[in-house]
């Protein structure tokens, strides 16, 4: 995609994938009744469980069934990967991460018996039955296997029945770069785009989505819902990255959004630069001066901004199971 | 049980029964492998997904799985029953409660296509083989079919596998009456109780843990994890009921926790009195005034502090799939 | 200023003093050292401290000293004017508030023993010289002598020291219309603006502070800094004006912020349409039903744009007690 | 006062006076008039402002009027000393903390245009003629100037005006020490008590309060006010230290409040372990493992319950000057 969102430099894939370990799986389903899927983040190679990492959440609407919120608020870590899906498989794709989580363990020669497995949704029942809950263990081990830190965007895993803008939604990513001290970070954004109406679309500053609108007669209120993962080697401490991530909803005030009632943009950030130990007493936690942390904020603005309308130019129209056509932002409009 | 805490009076059934419309349903699971259950607060009899509730939440710490707090913050709602059950049993019973709602609206002639299920949990791995998650939805179904105002407490349904102060946890309940301008209203709490140490324990003042601790040589830290549901036909906003919830902390405070980092102790309330029109422009929402508050702080704060030691009292000891007995209070203490 | 911001329609004065009752008095300080002043938000012609309103707040960026907003957010109510003025002035002007609110209740007969009043600043340092804390009592009071719903905009009150996008900020106000159920309400807001870098600075997508800086050479960092005031005679409850009053940072991004590090960005809201009864026993509050509420958040988006973006364009320049010049959007841009 | 409270052994002045550096001032104005004060917690001996403390704040009861949270909260940093006083005093306290500020500043060879003062409140209006705002910038620097580690508990300082379960309340201080991996940590708790009823106070499992009103016939409702500040040199992230505080009021609870409507209980908590440098672009910041913080969280409750039973037992019975006697506690119960 040929726009310059920011100023800032982007990685090599300009995606979440360049934090470095972080990988995304998706596990799509698409057959006549189910447009739907699961989409993973990985956030590391190797033990997430016994070697955390310091995460944060923040949620500008809650209007939305995402779980494994409160845990990250309170202690300040993420423990397992995250997993995106549709709502109404929040409980399945729950119980397959555990089971996915107590394999590990087992695998790594202990025993898991409480595990804060995260869960992120939209709604995409305007194209997937949505009460079969058609994903299963399967699928999610199936997205856990493919991940890559290259993989597709646009409507693909949990991206397949989205809705962004009346326009054909789903997964978008971007990344930026930043230097502190003389030393290059990444920071990356994976967002599941489910908001927004058209005639509120604007790109790069032109209104774009009236323009559209005048060709597809479709605007429906901002009915919210997106979802923001962002990964950063960035070194910070729960706090800083609760900072952070608030700064991914100017990337969508950006494109249009005014934060609609209708549900939840929830956002969850990890950090790879420190783990935390299993054991300690007390220990040394790396963390940027916040006299640098603008740096952060502005690659979350932009990142998010890219990611979103990265998810809605790679998606290709969607045929819904009872008909409804969600059309793709590149059929009409090109960077 | 024969001990007057606190000074207000309590209800008929001195249970969250008390509050008209509310009915509790246990399914308790107790075989070789398994000490668990699932257990359901139902709180109305009609319609609560077209007729929501006023409904609060309020984490005190934070550490635990509970779903569906971030929309109940957000909306001031409850549009479900809420289920208590075993950490790794959440996504299981919040896929089953999808499936109730699912169907209960068909019934009703409407479809869901977005629910927001609250799944509460406490950890019973010390009794139960927690990571073969044997909370169907079979039994949630008997959960909720078997509701009643009147219920058991102790180690039933998802207090089964309960452990509180070293000694058998799991279901209370306790009631409170109080009157606003000449009329009566009900408050009444329900616990799931998994935390505390036993040296810690005191009940009406006294030392008690630190008795029993000589007889039993049982003291692990205090590991939190409580779950506490408040039901009241007071009329209250969200704001006022999130002030109520969290004076439930002062009676797990009386008896001797000091809210240890283990888990998770999380408030969840609901009124009755007023629900939410399925559609409209403006409408009236009755309150209390503020002046009156206190009325409810007080009784929230008592019927925590019975419910928590009902919990305890009316719980039988429990041997465990690996051997381990939790001995119950009343071996050791009677009122 | 001829420039759409958004689609809904403002009101008389485009200003939150379309919001019946609300009234704002400004007292300017302008001489050799001081470039300050403070700005009053009279939320009622009559006894606010009697008849409290309903209110919230939200901090987007806490790096800032406003005081009054714990209270706010515990008892959802407002029980003073709100008072804008220079950061360090905090500490005077809240004494200054004290003195008058203990007067009118004399006035009215009766004594106030405690009172939150409402102080928010933002820093002037760059023009003003701030360590005198020049705002004294006097200019309280005659900030609020002077209050009415029309008022000047621009480098006045509160606002003379203020610097925006490295432009001249001040005080801006503007107000939009929406029907509830065939009823019209007014929603109003009120910015102080210190926050924004020049070249980040966008107008109706146009990169109009990269034009101006290559003239003028300014770029700092987003230092932050923007206070918002919303009033509205819809009815809401403390939970949903927290989330109208969110929407504010929509407004804040469209221009370019990414809601830096610097300073402190609060919302504050109050609306007029439910007056606290002294003492009740239950009583009833009206409010707008949820599926409403877009209304009120696409006002917020749009009325906190046009605000800010009022401040710049109704300001001078001005020059700084220490020779520092900050020039007016207005010479470079027109709408 | 010779009564254990709690487990954990206590600090060589069992007070906050133990944590290294940290020293507390009084002010006491004890005329015909008035009966108030100031108190100040300073944290360290040299430059707080440019070497920050982390700190954290936890709001348990906002009705009240505690300046400076909102930046704690967001930045997780202390650069001033800690003030209390009363009510309507903030405003002129605060602006004599900038005062000081500036000057301390200015004698270091920097300027201060920016600077948070955290300011602390309880109401004393039932003893002092609070609307005259008696405690003036001379009496906040007098306080200052004598801080010592050694200092005065009971009807001192702020706390000179205070009631607490309807008996003399005050400031009260307590500590305890805790090991970590071989180190002994300090933490201490200093309480402005201005709280709960007579008839609900508890001391170490006995219904002292109830006793007591036989005599004396007092007993208003729990209003609330009660202002914990915590100091330890434990190494802590301000994510840490907000769980820490929020066990303060596991002590309250103890002592039979029910955490009241009427007014503010506010815990503030800084760690000596870490100083912020004042410019950097990554460092280290030393934290204790979660699993640790268990000791912290005793602490906080101990110290807290004894605190509140010293700022009682130390405090003299002061006459108002309404006339209205405060009784000590000292006069009814010894320990």
């Amino acid at each position: 995609m040929n726009l310059k969102i920011g100023r800032m430099p982007h990685g090599e894939r300009n995606s979440i994938g360049d934090v470095p370990g972080v990988r995304v799986g998706h596990c799509t389903i698409d057959n006549e009744r189910h447009k739907t899927g699961v989409t993973v983040v990985m956030p590391c190679e190797d033990d997430i469980f016994k070697r955390k990492m310091v995460a944060a959440q923040h949620v500008l609407n809650g209007f939305g069934k995402t779980a494994g919120l409160m845990q990250i608020a309170e202690l300040g870590t993420l423990e397992t990967p995250i997993a995106l899906t549709n709502t109404l498989n929040v409980g399945k794709v729950h119980d397959a991460m555990v089971e996915y989580m107590c394999r590990q363990a087992e695998q790594r020669g202990y025993a898991i018996t409480s595990v804060n497995p995260v869960i992120c949704e939209c709604n995409d029942a305007s194209l997937n039955d949505i009460r079969e809950r058609a994903v299963e263990q399967s699928h999610v081990f199936a997205a856990i296997e493919s991940a890559s830190p290259s993989f597709a965007e646009g409507d693909v895993g949990a991206g397949k029945g989205m809705t962004c803008h009346d326009l054909k939604g789903g997964i978008g990513s971007s990344s930026r770069l930043m230097e502190v001290d003389g030393e290059v970070f990444h920071l990356g954004v994976l967002v599941q785009t489910n908001h927004g109406s058209l005639s509120d679309l604007r790109i790069d500053g032109q209104m774009v989505g009236q323009e559209i609108e005048r060709r597809i007669h479709e605007d429906t209120p901002d009915q919210g819902s997106c979802i923001m993962i962002l990964a950063t080697d960035l070194p910070l401490t729960a706090r800083q990255l609760t900072r952070v991530i608030r700064r991914c909803s100017v990337g969508l005030a950006r494109l249009g959004s005014y934060i609609g009632h209708g549900s939840g943009e929830v956002m969850i950030g990890f950090s790879t630069a420190n783990r935390i130990p299993e054991n300690a007493g007390c220990f040394q936690l790396r963390c940027i001066h916040e006299s640098q942390i603008n740096k952060a904020f502005r690659a979350a603005a932009e990142a998010t901004e890219e990611a979103v309308l990265r998810s809605m130019y790679f998606a290709n129209p969607v045929t819904g199971y009872s008909g409804k056509v969600r059309r793709s932002l590149k059929e009409f409009w090109q960077p």
